[in-house]
């Protein structure tokens, strides 16, 4: 399969995966409609958290995919396995919204957060299994950009891990946590121009 | 990232934003099934007008990226947060068309209001970014026709900002301002065959 | 804008309320699941009816395509009505499946049927606008086929408005109807290879 | 019709049917949440089996385009009718994950396996259509490789219809069988690079 169809095909999970999110929130169903809605931020920052996290996503597989020169079966099972995850993703999302600040939230936000550690795993798979001693890469990839894209997308994983763990502590702060991760990730990108 | 993918991906996030949107008409749930039909046509109101703010932005989306010439990462998050509103529109659909014409109505307008307030500000930002000193334009980009399109998307923001006041007076007339927006709009852009 | 993003487009759409389909058929609530699976048979009919009807207006809607050499304002913004109008179906979907051997079913039938007849009519209108005088087609378009076009599409309102009608003395028997119109259509394209 | 236009299309309602099934999930209501979310693995396990699922069946559409020349109406409508049994395993997807473990577990199975027949038997359609007597082949298609793709296709329905048979003696294992086809058939295409 080419890796501009493969491409096309995530492209469009991705695209419906992050325009479903807004499922996730349901009306206010009883007292005043005005109380309902500003009583309901988590819903909106839940939905802003996800929609912002699948849009990185997004827009870092085709950062990996820009540097693939042709696929194989075990990549593209991993990308279908990797969409799986993201796809999910609107489900977590709907139980934090449900039950932040509710008397289950600290499992809401252990679900949600244990569903964005595993995003952050499928993708580091995504990007080492093709890079692995350059295995799927163009011919012309230069090696020290190839070791620079590595080391950024590392930190992933145990910083998802992290944020999950402080819903022990605090379910609000996880969820911040993660909001503050996609905009710390959108700034440097703005700042730095990652390459 | 190229344009033509960026482009790509905002078209998918647009069609499936505006085939969502039937899903916010709820069937009416008791007395006969004819009365029910009838008495909901805020429904049907709320659904066309948002389908065809959503299509009208869709067209203007296009405009825009036909005078682009590459993006950067400023670019990329500004359509991201862009497409975040647009996408979240059912939403305030959903609350409009259940509530217009009961006691909260006024509240779910507002509400309403607002969202595309902020879809037309967010609108804005996005021409605004790119086109600031030509920062990402064609290097053939006719300087009269990109003043042209600025002050044709200028009136966008007050516009929208104005029918969502008119809610503080009548809920209903505001729909009828966003429906009546649209409706010129399409109309200008057929006799006057906009550039 | 060019034919080929609006093509793209409207793909999209096509595509998405096609899949959305599925989404109408409730699952039963109470008693044997057996039973209610079976005695759910119209939610069958009604979704591959409907999904049969989509997937025609999207052959169709290609044919049409196939002879347009460029887009104008009215042109664009009829598509979009024409989208209106096949978004919306999958809500008289799940009215008439909902209802029929119900006692709204006449309601139901109608109200579906009046659905189906709106689309006829704005396809009607897509060809008849672009193909009107030529004013948009193809400089090379063969006149003799052009006009075979227009015969062969003529047919579909009055025929969509007839099982409507049909629906005044058993709304089952519209149902089946518009099943028979979808696959004789198809039938037809098989067996006489329409151009 | 171009082949890469039905492919495309195919490719649309593919990426939605995938990406909609996360809605199949229903959140728990009762109880508490750490419980309902651990005790709703049949929905985790529905869900994984029908994403991959329908991958493994995008992959293979891909695999039976690649060797098309070009369409014909009936291969057209062929494509339609596997998109139907495509689009409607969502529900027959939430039917099995609200009730197995239940008392109505083996219905929700065998209803569950009798769609995912029909899969298997509509995909077979969909190959030995175009592929007979070369009828929509390429020119340069290597018989040996036509004749080992239809082995390779050929196990489908009935190791699809065992599965489903399966259900009568335990409903649970009828799942893990689809989950286990699934699996090996993904292994299978890794270890044996299948062509």
């Amino acid at each position: 399969m080419s890796t501009s169809r493969l491409e096309t095909f995530c492209d469009g999970v991705f695209a419906i995966a992050i325009t479903l999110l807004v499922l996730i929130i349901e009306p206010p169903d009883s007292g005043s409609l005005a109380h309902g809605l500003v009583h309901q931020w988590p819903s909106y920052l839940a939905y802003a958290v996800s929609f912002l996290t699948i849009g990185i996503m997004w827009v870092n597989h085709h950062e990996v995919m820009r540097h693939i020169a042709h696929t194989d079966w075990t990549f593209l099972y991993v990308n279908i396995f990797f969409l799986m995850t993201i796809a999910f993703l609107p489900y977590p999302t709907r139980i934090v919204a449900a039950h932040i600040r509710g008397e289950d939230e600290r499992t809401a936000a252990l679900f949600y957060g244990c569903t964005m550690t595993l995003i952050a795993v499928a993708f580091l798979v995504l990007w080492l299994y093709p890079s692995w001693r350059g295995r799927l890469l163009r011919q012309d990839a230069d090696p020290a950009a190839i070791r620079g894209i590595t080391r950024s997308f590392l930190p992933g994983t145990p910083l998802y891990a992290g944020a999950t763990l402080v819903a022990l502590a605090s379910p609000t702060a996880s969820l911040l946590c993660y909001a503050a991760l996609a905009l710390f990730y959108v700034a440097g990108s703005v700042l730095l121009a990652r390459p």
